[in-house]
């Protein structure tokens, strides 16, 4: 296997990255545009498959939390060594083993040793970004690979991988860094002993995990909602050139896309494979999980419609806006090239001495009178005519 | 499960809701424009799956109808208590508990004790919007989510949730508000014993109410489809800005897409699943829903490729009345350009003392007419041009 | 069941619809714009599945052709009773009822006793419009609803429902109006004796009536065939403004989707159901239809690339002229605007007897022809730099 | 069965059909348009299905090749009765009769007895256009209708129908023309034992023809993407309004489209029923001759995501030339209407011995070179605006 | 088979290819646009399937690579005889020959008797270019057609043909080009003992050198993001006309599509059969492969969509430029039409001696200056006219 991790500063900038409206606001104060979240990873030459890529040396936080309906043990452990005592011992407890930051290359192979997980398996745990997908390794352990999206405060849309491998009595959880995850909300279930979670096997958690990673999305999309509706309502204003900001969206919009598809197919897959892994009750709340990524699907479609509708109302308003000026360009025009053609004629130096034919408006008494009459003429004449054609009447009442 | 209802105010401004065409009118009177149906709902942190989140303390109203072929009882009723009589008495008859409105969390912890409801069935009844399906509860229960569609006198769009669960000899429904829903036609039916709801199950009622949501959506598209044919002709005469119509129209399209989708998906799972809950005789009946459903999601499909034309129409309509007004434009600036020029050029004051080749037309006996027959000329001859390249000749026939 | 069928007066405007084109002419003569093709039914409150809506109190035309291979014998009868006799004689003939039109209530009610039809396949029959389906009621009833489409002397586009009810020895069709039906072929085809019609069942006919709708739509879209080649032509000339004939051919296209894609699907279902009513042989010649039906498919697909493909020719050429237009006021501009500033500046008035340097030009012997010399080196210079451009050069050879 | 097929004539002058290259020459040469490919077939009244409609009277040439292993026969025949002793000598020979042309019915009623062929299969083979298809009949013929294209030197594009029907010993082809046809590869390996097809058996030979149909399309398609290729440079030189072409264009690749897209499936038919008349070997090849038609299918929709592209690229680039030529006639307008006004100013006549305010610069010692300072010093300003801008930049570096 | 190769003059133009980026930076260099990948291929008359179109001369090179778990031999030879002591030999080892290059048809007869190969999959591994896809033959061999991608240094995105046909204990693979592949890693494994692909089977090669074709395509697509990345900062600078590199970027999409989506077909093909060439542990890694081409899938969809997204942010980019233009021009005329109207009408000659109402302002003793007033007013009155209208506002704030 041939995946490259993102070395830690580059993934730095990776969680760092702003969506589009956090962006504009950075650009506005003159900050530097953020690097792109990354498609694509490069595999470095060589490599046979399930080789581990991390360059990163820093160790990964790791957290176990051990519970039975009755006990909850919680710890942060300085070595992997320190978990096997919670995997051994000869309580039916249910073992979590936290693993936050991808780096410390020994920390994962020894992971590997100690929950027997197939080199596939860790390798596609370990090395970013893979596709959301639901797998299962000899019959013995299932590994789902998800996505987490979440915003900050400032609005930054932050997406990490979250790797999620359950066995009969351990869910063993590797995210891509240490500061941020979705999974406080399950963490603060299993302390407070809310819901059934603590009298539930590792595949009820693992499910709650998922769970707490798809209805992560929500509020991002809820997010999204408003900004569209933001949109909508500046591009009718047209206080600004619009197409930019819409076409940052319709990416955001791709990414969240490319991270949802997945996973529902992955949800779905867990639901329907014949898993001995996953009791039957589980079953029945990964389909509400599954009803929600469907959810999350809606959702993004309906927005993705939605922003390809704004840049039509964008450019229809730009041709809009562009009729109007024609028409003000060609109401100048109307006023005044009338009277400059009609000054210009008097203006001619003819020598009315030469000839009587020779410009004798000139001599008349209400010659000049006459001439701004005729000057006046033209120019109501036009208008009214522009007016009977629908185009001021347009101008002042439609607009 | 983690999902929020809103609470009672945003609910009534979401109730508020009017369509687009709706909203114009609300606009050009000034008013404020309503909040959008929300897509989204933002989980509270650490919920367990099966939380009710009910903020609102107002009881909701409770209806009972309690009918068999020769008797109906119906009763509005205080407290969830008073529906357990009609539940348990001998008679075998049918008995539809009908909530209205979404509040008072205990009335809805005591209709899932009474009913034996699964978490997660009454999560999806309480816990709004949740997108249309049907569920089987433990092979006892089928919960059907549906979404009701209405349009008021004001031409104002309503979409609320409505859950059907039923057993064996009952069905209860929860709607999100009190005010309104789309069942009258079935408790019409019911007390007038019209045709043959009254001798059959719990599974025909259950069909009845879900014919009446389906149904219920006939009217909105109707209005839909005079409202694109108002606009075509708004379009067509553009007296003003068409985009932000259409739009809306697309938004609205795209809102009743994302209800009919889905309720189809549910008829058709109702209908395949081998589920004993649902008589092979009601399954004819469902057939006829399912096909109703279809020619919905037609007209839907239609209607948004008729609104996409319609974009067309209008980005070609502005298209072609700047060509028309370039065409103006360039007229007057042929008929005045020409005049301008020739008569600057005849008052310019070269000394005719100097030179003999110093403006001699000056003097010449008919200069001036001549000049005025050159201008006549020159603009005669640009407009010819013009009309021989099909110019003027379109505007006049074409137009 | 809810569906109302339109009364018979808007029935018949629905009759007089014309499609596009036949429009256009009637627009030109100053006719109104008859009502669109209703795509919605309108339930009334509170009825029962099952429900005939009939306001229509005229009596539908009954003619009945009952036939073996030896003798047919064809009347038209006054009342439904009259059609017993001939359903109900020991010769195994075939018999079909032929009802024309959807008035008096009373009838169809009595055809449903006579029959023994199921109330809901009586509904569809009756209750216009339905989506084309092909339906099974109870093993022995094999319902289709089809929609039949002429091309009147006018050009006018007619669709009206066909419902075809068949059982072993009979088939009852019923048409919304009694004035025309594309069924005459099949009629002519029992009278002569032509082809095998005589000699089988009643799903052989049936199946001859199924394809002479489905065959009915050929010179249908061969019309809209002509039309979009005409329309191609129109827009390559650019007469006259074409967005909305392009936008009514392709609403057209979708009405004919709308009537056809489920006419496929309809004889599909036909063909696949294990269908004890139709013969393995008869089969043979539905799949047949099942190729004209496809056929018809990708014809409507192919002209609604075509008519898009229109819209986008018409709009580039809407651009293209825009250009020209643009290009003629420019060249306008180009020569007169420079002739006006020159010709002004030797307009002025600076007193040359104050200053040497006060126009000493106007005074020069060659001044005059000079600025003459001037005004054409400067027009022809730009003419000269745009036709370097290739400005003019494209304007002569490429235009 | 009620299809017509065209008579002689129209199907001549369809045989002419040029593509859209083609017909753009003919169009500069003067030519005629010639007619387009129907589309639609018009069925006569009252015919039954199995209805020939040949009303040409032309006898169709008839040739047989009779082969095995070892020896081909290869004749002419006048009469259809001649090929009877081919088929029924006891000799295991494979014997192919091809005949080409639609004429004469009698022929072919002759043909239909002698290859006992059921009528609506006959019908297939002689009423034109039909679908390509392929249909078993009776379990002992299999019937593949197919269409054939080919460019001549004259780069037309002929499509034309091809039938083959073959049994255990036998392949009959019928094609619409005598003059051409794509078939001639086989019957040179026929000729010349290449290959293993005179080993084989008729499916073989079937295989082999239809093999060359779907070849037959690849110089065709390797045209139309040199043709692309010319368009893509035209439309980056624009030297003539290109939406015509590349309109065009699409509509030939909506034609190829709906021949190659059936083709495809008809192989994929073939391939799936387990058709005791195509041996397994066979069945392998016709793997590869599927293979191909998705390889066909796969280019026409890159060169329709193509031509769409060009249709992009062309508005794109007659925006830029608008924006081009809007450039210049504002660059214009900028140089002469400032030296107008000036000079306008001063071309004035107030009478400076009325007031000393009244135009004192006319007696300036400089005002003369001043306003020229003037002039000069508006233009160049506003001309270096517009290069800060970057719009002159853009004109000089940028295009 | 009738597959023609291309002449080898013609593949090595072919090799030349550069995408967009590449050939642009050609261009300007002034070098000739280079030949397009072609899409077709011709097939030359009357050939039988299974013919091998070589008409190349030059001998491929040969490459053998030879392994088992402990000894790696490695031999380029001269003569394909060579090769069969490494397969005939009694040692369990793989053999991989490593055909590099596609000439010398006696080379690649003798190569299908030696393996043994069908001649239909011989002619589909010389006859370029094939669809990717896999086939199985004669349960013996599996033959896998793909297609490889590499960037080289000067950005030129180049793609050959690659097949891979593997038996028990060989594997034969055959590359267009003896330049270059992207098989080098698992040659560098391979004799490095990396990983575990010395102890496995043929087919855990096969899949090593599939996998190495998949992840070569990630390269590309990193940088196909980069130009996307480039080219929206390039569109939003709008510094040149951009609808060039945009189409070509569309089509390198579309090429490498047409590449990767088979792909991903084929390795299901080989996950999805019953094949008992391919050991279950080695369809685990295949599983991998497969995500890698679903990824590939994602990202080239989403580069299309942004692509897409680009063309339209072009399109807007360029109307707002045309309005900023426009607006220009409006003002330009706005500030001189009225001057040079005004200065004009004083311009006139009236003789104020022949009446009193002829010019009397020229008498005025502030005649002069209140034109200049007048001048000033109807110019700032216009333009404050245009700021309250919100144009000038928006010149100065939005942009």
């Amino acid at each position: 296997m041939t995946t490259t991790s993102h070395p830690p500063e580059s993934r730095h900038s990776e969680s760092e990255l702003r969506t589009s409206w956090a962006r504009e606001r950075a650009e506005l104060a003159g900050a530097q545009r953020p690097k792109r979240d990354r498609l694509v990873h490069e595999p470095p030459p060589a490599s046979p498959p399930g080789t581990l890529v991390i360059e990163n040396t820093n160790r990964p936080k790791i957290f176990v939390i051990d519970y039975d309906a009755d006990v909850v043990a919680e710890k942060e452990i300085e070595s992997v060594e320190e978990c096997i005592p919670y995997l051994i011992d000869d309580r039916p407890s249910i073992t979590w083993v936290d693993v936050r930051g991808l780096g410390h290359k020994p920390t994962f192979e020894r992971l590997g040793e100690i929950f027997k997980i197939h080199p596939l398996a860790l390798e596609d745990m370990v090395n970013v970004p893979q596709r959301p997908k639901a797998d299962v390794y000899g019959g013995e352990h299932v590994l789902v690979i998800s996505r987490m999206a979440q915003v900050n405060e400032h609005c930054a849309l932050r997406t990490e991988q979250l790797a999620i491998l359950f066995g009969k009595t351990f869910v063993l959880t590797v995210q891509e860094e240490a500061e941020w995850d979705v999974m406080g909300v399950v963490r603060e279930r299993i302390r407070a002993g809310r819901g059934t979670v603590r009298t539930r096997g590792a595949d009820y958690l693992a499910y709650a995990l998922l769970d707490a990673v798809v209805d992560g999305f929500f509020p991002v999309l809820e997010r999204m909602g408003d900004h569209i509706e933001d949109l909508e309502l500046e591009v009718l204003e047209a206080k600004r050139p619009m197409s930019k900001p819409i076409h940052d969206l319709k990416r955001d919009l791709l990414t969240l896309r490319r991270a949802v598809w997945p996973q529902r197919d992955l949800v779905n897959a867990l639901l329907r494979d014949d898993n001995p892994m996953i009791s039957k009750d589980t079953r029945l709340y990964l389909r509400d999980t599954y009803d929600h990524a469907v959810q999350l699907m809606d959702m993004i479609e309906t927005y993705r419609e939605l922003s390809s509708g704004l840049m039509d109302l964008h450019l229809s308003g730009m041709s809009n806006r562009m009729n109007e000026i024609m028409k003000v360009l060609t109401i100048i025009s109307t006023i005044f090239l009338p009277i400059t053609a009609i000054a210009g004629i008097y203006g001619m130096n003819f020598h009315h001495e030469s000839s009587p034919y020779n410009m004798p408006e000139l001599d008349w008494y209400y010659g000049y009178p006459m001439v701004w009459l005729l000057m006046l003429a033209s120019v109501v004449g036009l208008l009214s005519y522009y007016r009977r054609k629908g185009w001021l009447g347009k101008d002042d009442d439609g607009r």
